[in-house]
């Protein structure tokens, strides 16, 4: 029996995601891909193969089970809803596809059709106007799959790094008030649990980012790391959990200390987000731990000023298929 | 008439400064070094090198105009206090000779008798048990010059990198606070005419990181942007300064975005050398910007844990003196 695959989103259709998507295909033997399809945009994904100068076989499949057996020859493309492909000019109608092709394909994976999600990306405020409530992907996959926004955690993921960022979408003045030691703790146990069961790590060492510049220098400089990230340390450390910090943040991702731990726990977006970006800028995935299923994204925007142009780099959607396929492979042994 | 050389501190005696600086002396002809001399601790500079494995003649100079003669047969150190070489053991006779070099250092470049000084590293808690009250080099150096210590501007500078934190010693809870027009506008006008004056830029580049993640997005992630930051930079640039901004900081030092601004003007402590240590982690420079004298340093610490070991790279204290070599060959024409 062929393995299950993987579906993708296209994200918003004037955006990157499309021509990526075609692109990985392309790339599927060399670059060793597992096979996966797209939900929906049949003949926009043609288009933006084309437009892309790529020559991509698209082929229509009716039933995701289909998908595996025809993926060596063609593009498989799950029969669903479709539109023009004008990349560089968002309008309504993209918003809704974009939003119809995320809604299927993490739909087939909640129900276990399929093995994982790569989700394409997307405009939040242009899909907040066609109704989309939810803060980013995350949350809404994170939803639909009946797990608390809280239990689900983004880590971002590239060939130097995994960072995870504790908390995400907050104001930099409300960042310290936000850390907590359970936050601290929460996520702390998800991300153990979630390197060991889909990344293959028995034992992830995490380190943990101090919130302070120089760690606060024994509180000269605030007084969270003794208050409530070491006791927070203290007690995952107590259940086995080969965690340690807090570490003074910038030198944390320095060549050596880089090489001390498989995942930095971040206290905030930038963080997390700076030193991957820095170093791992076209190959940086964001995976959600912590899910019933497996969800990857490449991590960057829809690039709209480049789509169509041929420009978009691949190197972050190809390892977003790569690695829901190697978590899939580790979690469910397809 | 030979070049006016540098002085250079030799930083507490116990860390990894003398050694350092001893290898550096050895691979002047390779790096194409300019002259420099160390203030006192000739003995310990002997046992310094000797340790390290490296042939140093020292040669125990009575005056600074001594040193560029000799620089090319030998090291030269200033006749000052010295002390026993006892690496990873840092006591208080030590701290007192740190004291004694810096200040015998900046004193030399606050009277004009050398181009600039490079200052090792100390440990600021040992330092302080012997009667230093300032937070750091920085601001020691400043007093020196009666600079007032707003006006002396901390740059890190590395291959792939130039950084300001526009705040530096503050605990993440009162970063945003700290944050006003007038600090951007003062700093930002400092690091441009340095920028120009010794680094050799017409119109340098200055990009400004945001505060808040994704720049607040349009006010949803905090207001600081569009209320403090953006009319500062519409303020300088009516100046004629080439600045721009504020862009989200996650992505600004991957490495597309690097190649389009000469010095990022970051926020906080750890935004701007997160990404420096990430990049340019044993090639960073700690210079001071807005002052009559030149002063750089390698951006690292006293690492007492390996000193005399031989493992600590010489890469930082190298392009802190050669850094100091050209700027002061820019300023001064030297």
């Amino acid at each position: 029996m062929p393995p299950v695959p993987l579906a993708a989103s296209l994200g918003d259709p004037a955006g990157v995601g499309p021509e990526l998507l075609a692109e990985a295909w392309i790339r599927r033997e060399t670059d060793d891909l597992p096979p996966f399809f797209v939900t929906g945009g049949a003949q926009l994904m043609a288009a933006a193969a084309r437009l892309r100068g790529l020559s991509v076989p698209v082929a229509e499949i009716f039933h995701q089970a289909e998908a595996a057996e025809c993926f060596a020859r063609a593009l498989p493309v799950l029969a669903g809803p479709d539109g023009d492909y004008a990349p560089g000019r968002p309008d309504r109608a993209g918003a809704e596809l974009a939003l119809a092709s995320l809604t299927e394909a993490t739909r087939l994976a909640v129900d276990g059709e399929v093995d994982g999600v790569v989700t394409g990306p997307i405009h939040k405020a242009r899909l907040a106007e066609v109704g989309f409530i939810h803060p980013g992907q995350t949350e809404f996959v994170a939803e639909a799959c009946g797990v608390q926004p809280g239990d689900a955690v983004m880590m971002l993921a590239g060939p130097h790094l995994r960072t995870v960022p504790l908390t995400v979408h907050v104001a930099l003045a409300e960042v310290a008030a936000a850390i907590s030691e359970a936050l601290v703790e929460r996520k702390g146990r998800i991300v153990a649990a979630a390197l060991k069961r889909d990344f293959g790590l028995d034992a992830p060492r995490i380190a943990v980012a101090a919130l302070n510049p120089h760690a606060g220098e024994e509180g000269r400089m605030g007084d969270e790391e003794a208050r409530l990230i070491a006791p927070a340390i203290e007690r995952l450390r107590a259940e086995g959990i080969a965690i340690d910090g807090p570490f003074a943040a910038d030198g944390l991702f320095a060549p050596r200390q880089r090489e001390t731990f498989d995942v930095a726990l971040c206290m905030y977006h930038d963080q997390a987000l700076i030193p991957l970006k820095a170093l791992d800028f076209d190959q940086g995935v964001n995976v959600t731990l912590g899910l019933p299923i497996i969800r990857t994204s490449p991590d960057h925007g829809t690039a709209f000023s480049i789509a169509g142009t041929g420009k978009a780099d691949a190197g972050a959607m190809i390892a977003a298929i790569r690695m829901a396929g190697d978590c899939a492979q580790r979690r469910f042994g397809n």
